[in-house]
């Protein structure tokens, strides 16, 4: 069996649960508390240099970071159902769209940035909650746009890829920091859509073993 | 033929430029200059709604966006050399690597981002450099580790793959923001060993058309 090594409310934890649910795998959750350190403890940095969560630790002890790249391993290994569809152009816009929310936003808005501005621009909460809700906002403004253009109710597809493993994350997140989904409303269906299936509860951080609610 | 439309000087154009390159893919290029703003242009904006660069133009009008969903696109159509390997362990290993410096360095060291940290938290010149430099080195500080462990001369592999597409620009980041390389002793001899190749020479920033050098 693999062992997801995680935390509740992180978003790239997060999506790799989705994955594992959307593709029925059952793995062990071993939680790595980031509100006390421990993604930088020795035991963990033996598993991930650089101290993030997730790692997925394959049967024969191989470890896996990144969640994108975790989720494209889940992919190659459990062809159905597929988190990517085998057109390569589709296949290059679902990517690029999960990029938009991988790469432009949820680095930016990571709990390590925030505490950067705190500590070394002096920011206050309202600002920090401000710099957060900024760039979730720039960033979904473009995924709107592009959302739009399609009549599925997923992003391209009638079936959750690899896209709604990152966007349902970034919607949680998105609430934390008060951003109105009504400006939004695409994201926001299809964020509602994906809800409603059990892949998607179970993964959810309130679901989850170590969650502090 | 297809269009790159790009920047000399971004990053994410630059990964794209050496993975078109390392394929022979001849294409036509167009510059989109970040300085005066026309990233933000309405025929830009039609392009890709997030207002940034490379756009890849297929010859059909289809326009790709996300320097990393454009690299494996090419790689879903010119087989050789392979930008991934096809080991679903080493190619998510790979994709990892490419990740921490595309999701976890440069989103956070973007135009976009040092401007508002000039902007809204009033930070100068020097704080600007520092925030680079700072997690250009936080990402390198895991990197390094990871490419400390195997022998190759690129990361895992005898040719370069999308890694090496991520890592010889962030390098060239990383000197503009005066980061020490020795500090990062195997990615500094990747980077020297990729800059000695025709693909890595002919995309470098300083030899596009539209470079102010």
């Amino acid at each position: 069996m693999m062992t997801l090594h995680g935390y509740w409310r992180s978003s790239a934890s997060y999506r790799v649960r989705i994955g594992l649910a959307l593709k029925g795998i059952t793995v062990k959750h071993v939680a790595v508390n980031l509100r006390d350190g421990s993604q930088k403890s020795e035991a963990h940095l033996a598993r991930n240099p650089q101290g993030f969560v997730p790692v997925l630790e394959l049967a024969d002890g191989t470890q896996l970071t990144q969640s994108l790249a975790i989720l494209d391993y889940l992919d190659s290994i459990s062809a159905y159902p597929e988190l990517l569809p085998q057109d390569a152009v589709k296949r290059s816009k679902i990517r690029a769209a999960s990029l938009i929310i991988a790469a432009d936003i949820a680095p930016i808005q990571n709990l390590s940035v925030l505490k950067y501005i705190r500590a070394e621009h002096g920011q206050g909460d309202a600002a920090v909650t401000q710099w957060a809700a900024h760039w979730i906002e720039s960033g979904f403004k473009g995924l709107e746009t592009m959302a739009r253009s399609y009549e599925t109710t997923f992003l391209m597809t009638e079936v959750p890829t690899l896209f709604e493993c990152c966007l349902i994350p970034q919607v949680y997140n998105a609430r934390r920091f008060g951003v109105d989904m009504d400006t939004f409303p695409k994201l926001k269906a299809i964020d509602a859509a994906c809800r409603e299936l059990p892949a998607f509860i179970q993964s959810a951080p309130e679901n989850q073993a170590d969650a502090l609610v």
